[in-house]
């Protein structure tokens, strides 16, 4: 069995006002003709296939586009969940009816324990998740109430979810699961993450690869970049398209798809690169640097996207320049303008934390950092992940 | 051919406040069990099956709901429209996937010129559109430009669709169409309709019957009562929930759904009542008569809803009084309370316009009125359905 495993396409999104719609279009069309090129079996979207809950009426009709043309015109089975991002309720609307071309949507708990069976794998499709719907779905169980009360975390919750999914395993079949969280390597092993792709993204809550050790493979959506996967069997495919500016300053590196061949000798995955439509190239420059045409005439100007950072900038001598106006008439667009008062680079490395960048979690945690100069507590961080699980389920 | 015929479900609509849901699933629950009854091959949806573009999850939900008990439980046809409270797009989702089990959802006026084809039947799935959809749509079409900028109205692109539909008659058959717009009787036949069922209720711009006269039988939606009816083979099936006081006033005369009979001797239609879960009881007594045991305890109390006017009132008496937590000590649910202060009930009637009852043309119009004493020109009228389209369009 091959699979193509993405994830995270976000549909809908926006970079500082600029719709990426297009973006993601292109990136569809690639997706497609791998799967195509490859002849899978089925294409993998572990979650977060919208932006938002309430995604806009483009975004609605691009995806309906993108799924039929998998599933109805391609007749390639889809495995699909929902992530943070989607509403289960919302996404989870016309599911039966998809089933009938083996388009499998899962977006609640209950719906995990129904693998889909083939000749010699069963894939456990587990959508995003918070402990409250953990703790309701364990009392309609008929879990005992002081066993449901202590589900207070996503790791208490995983366990039990994942021995429910062992007692259906068939021994004669690899065990595939597909999910949604972030995951980082067991605490033992050595973390092979750069600087750049840090554990912390996509918030506090973490899980460890060991509560994943019955499954041969999973494939998980989340984290934005396929160089978080904590192992060479529990693996990030990344989303397809660059969000930010963080990504855009890793290049192109890691933007594209899996293709996981599952046989009697194993399962591998291979990566298979997307190339942008539109470029977003980083800047950090002086001021007559951006201003001089033999450097952005080597730019792919009025043709990429740009996010400056002028450097050493003294407002003072530019009061009567519209910086902004003067910049577009030489590179087009520009998503992000920045100016670096500070001549310590290493000083605004550590002051540019974007918070459209970080989780609400993560920004509570530097918050208190910056005024306590201590780190939050385990409980404090499950109080502040617990609020923030409550304001999303209001919006959803 | 033996059709159940409903419209404007409105799911997700609220009361003053109060969900209407359970009473829309009450509701529900008795059309599918006519549909059972009669062995119907198709339950018609006409459209305004959300009541807004952007419904809330459990409507959401509670619809995905309905469709499958029908369509995919019972495998029971749907031949469904979208109408002015939907959104086109979103309502759009999953129709692919649906037509492989006989669910035919149309949104857009391209999809209206593919009939769904029986032995002996054709339906047209005409969607609710605005003049501007109509002028879209004939552009793609080819149409020369002088001729598209004269679809400036409804009847105007009605014209146009039901002459194109005409062409793909097949006429061995019987042909249906299934829309949703104000309907009213031609100018030189009498109008049946009672002051209740005034024909300004869905908004200024109105269609007549003989515009439609190559359809053998017409199903529509958009007004909510079938008193409305312009015709014996032009007809509104209303909505199956009583949604305001106005409705409450006509006791639950009309609601229900037809069916709707076609065969070689042809085609007639039989009303089927639903009943309420919960009733909406109109009072309009004075103060001593609504706080007499012996009048209340005559009444639905804790029950039913009340909607309340309390006539001959005057405040100054009853200063130290909770007025709304008195009534609501005697009756329980009171979804709405109005004061009479005069004694004039002519005067009463004449005043009780509440906008909410009215479409926002309508409000317009009444309000020019008011301050010129005139009626707003046939022009002016076409501006105003302009002005509200555009601000539709926005929000979907």
């Amino acid at each position: 069995m091959k699979l193509l495993h993405t994830a995270d396409w976000h549909i809908g999104r926006t970079l500082n006002g600029y719709s990426l719609l297009d973006e993601q279009k292109h990136a569809f069309d690639q997706i497609l003709q791998i799967a195509k090129d490859e002849h899978v079996d089925g294409v993998v979207i572990a979650g977060d296939i919208y932006d938002r809950a309430v995604p806009n009426p483009e975004a609605v009709a691009a995806l309906d586009k993108m799924l039929r043309e998998i599933n109805l015109e391609n007749k390639i089975p889809i495995y699909a969940i929902s992530g943070n991002h989607d509403s289960a309720k919302r996404l989870n609307y016309g599911r039966k009816w998809m089933e009938y071309t083996n388009f499998h949507l899962n977006t609640f708990i209950n719906e995990a324990f129904t693998p889909i069976e083939t000749d010699d794998v069963q894939i456990f499709l587990l959508p995003f998740f918070d402990p409250l719907d953990a703790r309701v779905y364990y009392q309609k169980q008929g879990m005992p109430e002081e066993n449901v009360k202590n589900i207070t975390t996503i790791g208490a919750a995983m366990q039990l979810i994942v021995s429910d999914m062992v007692k259906l395993f068939d021994k004669n079949k690899k065990h595939l699961l597909i999910t949604h969280f972030a995951v980082t390597p067991n605490k033992d092993e050595e973390i092979p993450l750069t600087s750049e792709t840090t554990s912390k993204v996509g918030g506090l809550a973490t899980l460890t690869t060991d509560q994943f050790k019955d499954f041969d493979y999973v494939m998980l959506g989340h984290i934005h970049t396929r160089l978080a996967s904590p192992s060479e069997t529990v693996r990030y495919s990344g989303s397809p398209v660059k969000f930010n500016i963080k990504e855009a300053r890793l290049k192109n590196k890691g933007k594209g798809v899996d293709i996981v061949n599952i046989d009697d000798s194993g399962i591998t995955h291979e990566f298979k690169p997307i190339t942008p439509k539109t470029d977003l190239v980083v800047l950090e420059e002086d001021w007559p640097t951006l201003c001089d045409a033999d450097f952005y005439k080597k730019q792919p100007i009025n043709q990429d996207w740009f996010a400056i950072t002028i450097k050493n900038f003294d407002r003072s001598e530019h009061v009567q320049t519209n910086i902004r106006a003067e910049l577009q008439k030489r590179y087009g667009t520009i998503v992000e303008l920045d100016y670096q008062i500070d001549q310590d680079k290493n000083e605004l490395e550590n002051t540019a934390v974007n918070i459209n960048e970080i989780s609400p979690e993560e920004t509570v945690d530097k918050f208190y950092q910056t005024i306590t100069g201590k780190d939050l507590s385990n409980k404090q961080k499950t109080i502040v992940e617990n609020i923030f699980n409550e304001v999303e389920r209001e919006n959803k």
